[in-house]
């Protein structure tokens, strides 16, 4: 019997962002006076926010006494940010217990923890083009993954197969890489789905605060029947600048059953056992985002972004490119054109253009062809790749 | 088939830490003009040391500009803080390349994370008394746990099992909860045996700051052969009072593989699918520890401890009472006197001297009629409990 996990050997070799690195770094050693306009990997540029940073200080400060100091938090999460979680989900009409709320270290280690909670013969069914990772854990635990290709044709948004299957299902809206957002009506079919066929639903709701449509849900528990159904994943690091600080929260609902067990208890034991809970210095500053001070901040970071995404999708519709996303969403997910590749694009803007973006095809198969922008970039390198753009691509 | 992991309904309930804060609040709202002394939790009390609150609030005002802000951290850890630790390895005559060394959020966030990279057919061999956190991790994946009881007889540090058996071996020194330290010889024993078995030891170096003699290993690297079957979790928290603030390192060795299969290599996958680094701030603090000044200021803190396992170690000398640990390590292990047990023991010295400690059978059956105490308590606390035991005892 073998010691290791022999899953790993099956994992696919290169990883998306370690290619780009790749290239971007070769090309950067060969023209090293060239300013590289990088819309790739989708990490923010925009610093903590006022609020978040005096408190990130008094918590540093609190650590320096004796009297004020924290030692072991909670495993499950520092209770007052618990319960500014679940008033920010109340704002929305979510009714959260406190107890609902756990508090992560983001959602892209809570993505992978999470797996724990499940049996490795539970079936696995992936929304193409996706974040690599989703696919990459469940190879790790030894899933059988079934990937449902999102297309053009169903505005990368796909309905719930026809065959009927128990399986944990990713849906992640507004959609990384597509920024595609899931209407109420679609939701629907995918909670109904998961409610008849016993499956869980991993809502990854990273970027849902890019939402400003009040008819887009920007939580699962929007749709009724969710809370039997499914987990919602959600960060900070989009909303609040937070990629390099690290927190997150995940909400496991107190009525999600499945084989007679409860996945709110399971979870309170996984990381009862598993961790020693977050930072009080990192959670004592994310406290401060659901301020109203704080929430202030948040959308003027936000605005950012969003400005950004407008303008750069102008220099798009001026050169006659095709794409997708941008509105309700901090990704543009362009239509490479003259039957290019991902990689024959990525290739090319780079290049010629400088710019750094992703190519569909680390998405999923059925990301080929397509190429991915990211608007968290700085605003003066967005419009200049607007510029360049229509010259390189037209 | 099951969709969620059934395991989780093998775990025994009643956490150890849950119940003790059951009975000690129970006991606080029914006498709440008493204060407890806390010799329970191996919770920390002194604060962070004067550079790393300097650290800590450096790295949070570059976290507030644009041009100074740090995104998304490798994966693997902030490079000048692996560095630091090979570093740090070096001056106990230990050679690690940087890339043999991980940060972390800490210890027990480690030790069930990396279970991930092993078979869930591999048997565990646990050393008891034990962190339970050991076996729940273990049971949560399967795994078949064999126990090795320690004992008075063995010193509390046994030797390896006469039968041959490939196996994940738990090794914790200075040891929670007995405070027991493996000698080198004892040490080089299991390495041995892990090799020959095709073993994988866990080392379990969280409290190696405790230890003062030369002759005893503060690393299991300190032993020749141990880089093709150990990995090493260790942690600053009881080193530099990092409970509440969290941030720890691992090391896995380039030479260590099993199957074919380099666990090196494996964990840079694992982490860098299922993970997004540990805060930049917390790194940044984290990287204060291992500065000259830092290492002053830690050695301060510790000796805090260490004063306090003198003052309690001569209060049971002097009530006859009979103990393991105390020396190179921050617990103190005692014979329940009277042949009472561990929690009949708790019960009298929280009902009688208002002491919190944390019984012996919280580690396993083998620490039945132990009892555990932290010296990592407030020093008053521990001079005061130092004087009321020994009426309430003898």
């Amino acid at each position: 019997m073998p010691a290791v996990n022999l899953n790993y050997g099956t994992l696919k070799e290169n990883y998306l962002f370690a290619e780009i690195a790749k290239r971007v770094n070769a090309y950067a050693a060969l023209h090293p006076e060239q300013h590289l306009l990088r819309l790739g990997i989708g990490d923010v540029t925009q610093p903590l926010t006022p609020s978040v940073i005096a408190a990130l200080h008094e918590a540093v400060d609190l650590q320096s006494s004796a009297d004020t100091f924290h030692g072991y938090m909670s495993e499950l999460g520092y209770a007052p940010l618990r319960s500014a979680v679940a008033a920010y989900y109340r704002r929305r009409s979510v009714t959260l217990k406190d107890s609902e709320v756990f508090v992560s270290s983001g959602a892209s280690d809570e993505l992978g923890d999470i797996l724990n909670l499940f049996d490795r013969s539970l079936d696995v069914i992936l929304l193409e083009p996706a974040y690599p990772a989703y696919a990459d854990a469940n190879v790790m635990d030894g899933r059988t993954i079934h990937y449902l290709a999102a297309s053009d044709a169903n505005g990368f948004t796909p309905l719930p197969p026809q065959e009927s299957m128990q399986a944990l299902i990713y849906i992640c809206s507004p959609n990384n890489p597509t920024g595609a957002v899931f209407t109420r009506e679609l939701l629907k079919q995918w909670v109904d789905y998961a409610n008849q066929t016993g499956s869980v639903i991993l809502f990854d709701a990273a970027y849902e605060a890019f939402i400003t449509r009040d008819d887009i849900p920007r939580s699962i528990y929007e749709i009724e029947g969710a809370k039997t159904c499914a987990i919602e994943i959600s960060s900070l690091s989009k909303t609040a600048g937070f990629t390099g600080t690290r927190c997150g929260y995940t909400v496991i609902p107190e009525d999600l059953e499945r084989d007679g067990m409860n996945l709110n208890a399971m979870w309170v034991r996984n990381r009862t056992t598993r961790t020693n809970g977050v930072s009080f210095i990192l959670q004592h500053g994310a406290l401060a985002v659901f301020s109203e001070q704080g929430q202030k901040e948040v959308q003027e970071l936000l605005s950012v972004y969003r400005a950004n995404a407008k303008r750069f999708m102008k220099a798009l519709d001026e050169a006659g490119l095709n794409y997708f996303g941008g509105e309700n969403a901090p990704y543009i997910w362009m239509k490479c054109p003259h039957g290019r590749s991902g990689w024959e694009t990525f290739d090319l803007l780079l290049e010629q253009a400088q710019i750094v973006g992703t190519p569909g095809e680390g998405f999923g198969k059925c990301g080929a062809g397509y190429f991915r922008f990211s608007m968290f970039a700085d605003p003066d390198d967005i419009e200049e790749a607007g510029r360049r753009i229509s010259t390189v691509l037209k």
